[in-house]
């Protein structure tokens, strides 16, 4: 018996997120289907987390049991022939028979790109949040401190999600501007993350910016615990999971 | 009458290139046709030049001529909510009546990248060559040199192509490695191109790169302008339209 982690690349736009639906195309389904044709058995796959419809992953983690001989570092080259374009694999390899790709993720960084010039681009359509408005990054950085350390994230979870705690910690936030100030990147170091809440960070941290929220406003959300009291959920496609710790 | 130049940035992925044709969807097409329900007249659009399916631009330019009263700085406005979000305009504006963006250009740049590393990636499917082999850089560098200045670049076109002239100047080819040496970008800058000249000269310093040919074949490629000894056309997703000079 062996497990296997694999490190994955993809483009979320084309499915409805990481997680097996019904009626719907996933990214764990086109994987697991890939790799029962290369190890001629059922498999679960289990990855760090879920990712929405049209989110993104520079690599995301995954790791399943199999009683196939195949060597670890093998599926890499023969998943390549048997995945859409969209969904690469950058890395397999063999793993101790405890690894668990969620349970034993100890850290997560998320980065969202919000594009913020004056009219849309083409190029960035999939890979950004259009945000044609002033935005002004020192008040979105004074904020995001308040967001550090250990804190109930309540008001920054999908409403109706279901979890033991809403405890998480983040570790940083960074935000600076590219391409000659067209870009902002968000980057987000934790240790876990509720349904949403990188987006409605990123959306919260966007009010603020625009002058329609400020400080204040940030630590009464943070403290009444109440997901109406945050900003809105920035879109998917400006989300990439951009590195899983172990 | 007016004259009104449009920049345009695309990503030529789901479309058949710029032209026109008979069948298959255009990028020339959904402009005129966005420009037609915008001045209500029948619109002839003239491109800086064609490119083929699949090849991007990050700021083609293109000019028609019009009888609506529309101030030019308009329609970069207008147009956003008339095109596929994977057309997009960057400036629009009234330009003197004789201006013709194919024969007024004086100068065009071209990027082309290159995907070095050993698997596929997700985010570069559609937007670079992925080349899994040894390319030796500096032996590229070195051939390019000889392709610089004013040739007949007949060895360089798609056959079965019908121009008055294969003589083009080419000013600066640069080739540079980024992103942790896993991109390979071309960058080059001439008066004019013929049909998949960047496409076959990147392709043919390729073959330098691989050591299948070497800076003598090359010479000899220029000189005998027969397109059956250059290297293969690279395929169209590396290739962007940098900028169009006037």
């Amino acid at each position: 018996m062996k497990n296997i982690k694999l490190t994955i690349e993809y483009e979320g736009t084309n499915y409805a997120g990481w997680q097996r639906q019904d009626n719907v195309i996933t990214i764990q389904e086109k994987l697991e289907g890939a790799l029962e044709i290369l190890t001629n058995e059922k498999i679960k796959l289990i990855g760090s987390g879920r990712t929405d419809g049209g989110v993104h992953a520079l690599a995301q983690v995954a790791n399943f049991i199999t009683n196939a001989t195949i060597p670890g570092e093998r599926y890499k080259y023969a998943l390549k022939f048997l995945l859409p374009d969209d969904i690469t694999i950058m890395d397999s390899e063999e793993v101790d028979i405890g690894f668990n790709s969620r349970f034993s993720a100890t850290k997560k960084t998320y980065k969202y790109i919000v594009y913020n010039g004056e009219l849309p681009k083409a190029l960035y359509r999939n890979f950004s949040y259009y945000v044609p408005y002033d935005i002004d990054i020192d008040k979105m950085i004074d904020a995001s401190k308040y967001l550090i350390g250990t804190h109930d994230f309540a008001s920054f979870m999908a409403a109706k999600s279901s979890v033991k705690s809403t405890i998480r910690t983040i570790y940083s936030i960074s935000i600076e501007k590219e391409k000659e100030n067209e870009l902002i990147i968000f980057k987000i170091e934790g240790n876990s993350f509720l349904r949403n809440m990188v987006r409605i960070i990123v959306g919260t941290l966007l009010e603020i910016g625009f002058g329609k929220l400020n400080v204040e406003d940030l630590c009464k959300i943070i403290s009444e615990k109440n997901r109406e009291l945050a900003g809105h959920t920035a879109p998917p496609q400006g989300l990439f999971l951009e590195k899983v710790f172990y």
